[in-house]
């Protein structure tokens, strides 16, 4: 068997937004497995914002991806050849085998997913890292207080749509979205249950008028803040939350291809005056409570407690532009893209 | 008895820095206490940053003074006068009886003091709020890390001097501390125990160049930050932070004769790398706690292991400069006006 990869690389760092050219499409032969390795074909490429951090050079909280290297990324596929003990061809796992046709593994972090459960495509969004990141920043480092107001930036995103869901839930009174776009608010209304939506982009970045709005969609205050996306966004709720009130910081999109941080009013005065909490986390550091996690939200999908989306691009070839997709606001819902046809779809 | 007072009123709000003609000293009457109140001399005013805050008009955690009325303040008085049931001529109060010579209660918040266990001037110190606000705010908001590094701005102060010890108490490795002169750095190390500090105006509000000396001083990143000071000083904290740094913003006093704040690069990206948490408090949210705090801190201070420091003003007159010395960073130790003779020393 002589099958070609197709393999995005990482061709050179972007200064400041990227764009394609940031990346080469290159074919080679695919790999084969070694000694206690498989060879997996994978279906989907999970795209997500934190891909745009890995462009970058220097220490984050993960290494970069090295210049002429393969894109790093979550997916989903099929074992096809294993000299694995524990991995059979017919297996249908999550890896992070990064942007492309094919590749190999040795399994130690690889998940076998089971298909019978859930479309398996959701072993990288709702059942996978973003569902996670949304169940323990929404619940362990923002926490979601009784009879509160919420706010999720993003809000009909992978993260986002999860978090809104799970804030009510968890008990808000009233929980309220920002997003790109009439649509992308209407589904959030209309399908996810929050009880309004604002579009951002009515507000031309002006931070003080996208208050204003807040102020009226949130009469009580805002006790808990979602962050998906940094920025003016986010300057605009500092001066609506109630004391005591909790900010998660999980992303910030509107930041990521920003060369030199933009320069706003420190925070201090709010976080001291109304004793806020701002917490930034990954949602890696909650690795060992995996399993509580995706039971959970397993649960609320079967029970039609947490609904979600996709947005499927089709073919390697198009992965850059999945990801120009959210940094454009283009997505609606969890980015994927279909590598190879789903044999369990 | 026809006593005269002496009080400081508010004479006009501040634009940006205070001085002395914000204020306005007159002389009235000592006033009568009614059914259920007494009256109690001052002999000791406790002067504080917060003080600057009530000044302004608009919302803040407390409501400003107004102009034309007694500036606000923490004070320990002999009662000289009584027809409240539970505090007699002699009693040693803590009271909120503000920037005046006598004043008239009703003794609902009022704290008995017993002369014998400490300088009865610690009520408002070390056994007071600033005692309160180092003791739950270093335990309870910013945490200890076990074997972490700590550092403190405003470190030899009324609260920052206690957090030190505390943090060194709490297990903390390392401590280090920021404060304004090389008397108060000698102070800190020598008494306090502090491992280094560094004196601020060494680096002419330059954030980086203290950032640098600070990496030097703190070789394994920082825990946990205390700030007492916020602005520029803060500033060079975030970048030297250690995954799950946590901070307590205690106070910014470098920060409230702003009439508008100044900008600053977001700290978001640091506090989502990091994951940090950023928490703001106010002393008087652990109400409920005081006593716990009370033992554990008079405790440490009859074991020798928490020492403070006291910078006495004498006279009422002298009440606007004892506050102007804070934001000057010419107080040394928590400071004090001296109101009357103290019978009990």
């Amino acid at each position: 068997m002589t099958l070609t990869n197709r393999q995005w690389l990482l061709a050179e760092r972007p200064a400041g937004m990227f764009d394609e050219s940031n990346f080469r499409l290159v074919e080679t032969p695919v790999p084969e497995p070694g000694e206690g390795e498989f060879l997996v074909r994978n279906i989907w490429l999970s795209v997500d914002p934190y891909m745009r951090g890995r462009m970058n050079a220097g220490k984050s909280y993960a290494k970069p991806v090295e210049v002429g290297a393969v894109m790093e990324g979550g997916t989903v596929g099929e074992v096809i050849e294993s000299n694995h003990p524990d991995f059979r061809v017919g297996n249908i796992v999550e890896e992070r085998l990064g942007w492309q046709e094919y590749g190999v593994t040795g399994g130690r972090l690889t998940r076998r997913i089971d298909p019978a459960l859930a479309p398996i495509s959701t072993a990288v969004g709702v059942l996978g890292m973003p569902g996670m990141t949304a169940y323990f920043g929404a619940r362990e480092v923002m926490g979601v207080k009784e009879g509160g107001t919420v706010v999720v930036s993003a809000a009909s995103g992978a993260v986002g749509g999860p978090v809104g869901q799970i804030a009510r839930i968890e008990g808000a009174a009233r929980v309220v979205g920002i997003a790109g776009g009439d649509a992308k608010c209407r589904y959030c209304i209309g399908e996810l249950g929050y009880d309004a939506c604002l579009d951002y982009r009515a507000f031309g970045k002006d931070s003080a008028a996208l208050g204003d709005a807040l102020a009226e969609a949130c009469p009580d205050g805002i006790d808990g803040y979602f962050d998906n996306v940094g920025g003016w966004i986010s300057d605009a709720i500092y001066p609506l939350t109630n004391p005591f009130g909790r900010i998660a910081i999980c992303g910030m999109i509107s930041e990521y291809n920003l060369i030199e941080p933009e320069r706003v009013p420190r925070y201090t005065r709010q976080i001291l005056t109304n004793r806020l909490r701002v917490t930034g986390f990954i949602v890696t550091d909650f690795w060992s409570r995996w399993r509580e996690g995706l039971e959970a939200m397993a649960g609320w999908i079967a029970d039609g407690r947490i609904r979600y989306r996709e947005d499927v691009e089709v073919g390697i070839e198009n992965a850059p532009k999945a990801l120009l997709k959210l940094f454009r606001s283009e997505n609606f819902g969890k980015q994927l893209v279909r590598l190879h046809d789903d044999p369990t779809a």
